[in-house]
């Protein structure tokens, strides 16, 4: 039977990759990957042919794991992070929908029984480490303007700033691409303060994880490489610091602030909605 | 040692629950949740005390687990999903706020030391079982106007059409909340087509988990509950039918199809980026 696990496996720490990814890898004979996430996984990936694809050839990988599972081999197609966030999911969905459309020549590829295992994203484990960033309503914008054309993200990051969301830029500089984040940073400081909290998660849940809080004015691409997402509160998000053990805290409020007010007024009588 | 942890479970299926947040339950001595995610959890949360407040009982949930981590118990605060994308974690940093601030009367509170455990949110899960909706930009609004006013979530959902952002809509629908996603589908319908798919996930990793792909004109609020979350795909998203296995697909593509015609007129000749 032909099978294809697209399996994400969170940001990098083992206790926060999902068993069902473990599952979907141990009963894989195949691991297709960009190296580094094969390396972050260890153990789990030994004993299985590993077929490892260099950044820039993400058509290739997702080619590759769709022939060899329809060959046969039950098949793990492996991202950090959540598999059908910017990553590889969306891709081998596209190639199937190619196929089904008649511009590809391979219908052994509608023989695979597919299953895409979600996984916890970059974004996310970096709100969680600095408290609760995405308390409220948040979007993901890619800088990566490879693929999509500057003018649309320009377009999108207007957009997100208008509706004062929390935004999380995903791909935010790589070596060919250095200025787009502090384009991103110039357009929202139209929009929100120049003091808004801004959380830089490089290599999150990673040995070497360093988390760094600053704000928008400060956010600079030169502070920032491929390992590292950038959360950006919104016009409300907060960046405190707990005076008794100095940990720094970033939260977006949900509005709870009101409820809070008004039940210290009526002096611990319960307010129900 | 005073210590508490915000544990996000996943959407419900145990084999999507990390690790870490298990590990976190055991730790605990006490935890305290909306009843429903402790039945769900089952086996791990034995032995412990429980403390179980219902909807709309919020603040109350998050005071006590400050107060239950502050007299010393190791506490687990606990929410389905990602307790960091609405759910409890930031209303546990805004009450920390207030005493920051000295606005509230509870100095302990910042004598303990927490943790917050990311987990896999449902429009992730539900992403997932349908291929790869999330897979561009997209964003996240909540349609409960207990807190936030209808018209700052209508200007997001303006904001999230003109950006062409695919959209996960939390707390759809709820017993008093019945009109707030017609309201929502009618405002996308004048930035994309009536034809974008759209994914009603109920119960999503559960027993009684149900998937419905429909078109943003056939979204209704009464084909919908407070078990279910809804995404919309962006004006690229494609809903495709495998016609071997009759499975079907959401995904929004990325912007490879430009790199795949290529690859094909050059008769398999690769491109490099």
């Amino acid at each position: 039977m032909s099978q294809l696990f697209i399996v994400g496996t969170g940001p990098g720490a083992s206790d926060l990759v999902a068993p069902r990814a473990i599952e979907a890898i141990n009963a894989s004979t195949d691991l297709v990957a960009y190296g580094l996430y094969l390396d972050l996984l260890g153990g789990v990936c030994h004993g299985k042919q590993h077929h490892e694809l260099p950044l820039g050839k993400e058509i290739e990988r997702a080619r590759l794991a769709l022939d060899l599972a329809a060959s046969g081999k039950k098949t793990a197609l492996i991202s950090s992070g959540d598999i059908g966030i910017y990553a590889m999911a969306t891709l081998v969905f596209e190639l199937l929908d190619q196929q089904i459309e008649g511009r590809e020549s391979h219908p052994e590829w509608l023989e695979v029984d597919i299953e895409v295992v979600p996984g916890i994203s970059a974004m996310q484990a970096g709100a969680s480490r600095t408290g609760a960033i995405l308390g409220h309503d948040f979007c993901t914008v890619s800088l990566s303007n490879l693929l999509t054309p500057w003018e649309t993200i320009e377009k999108r990051i207007h957009s997100a700033g208008q509706g004062d969301f929390v935004i999380s830029f995903y791909n935010p500089v790589s070596i060919k691409r250095d200025w787009q984040l502090n384009a991103a940073r110039d357009i929202l400081l139209q929009y929100r303060p120049a003091s808004t909290p801004v959380l830089i998660g490089r290599q999150l849940s990673r040995e070497d994880e360093a988390i760094t809080i600053t704000t928008l004015d400060q956010l600079d691409a030169k502070d920032v490489d491929m390992f590292t997402m950038v959360s950006v509160g919104n016009s409300e998000s907060k960046h405190i610091v707990n005076p008794v053990n100095e940990k720094e805290w970033i939260y977006t409020p949900r509005g709870y602030k009101k409820k809070l007010s008004f039940k210290n007024e009526k002096l611990g009588e319960e307010v129900t909605v």
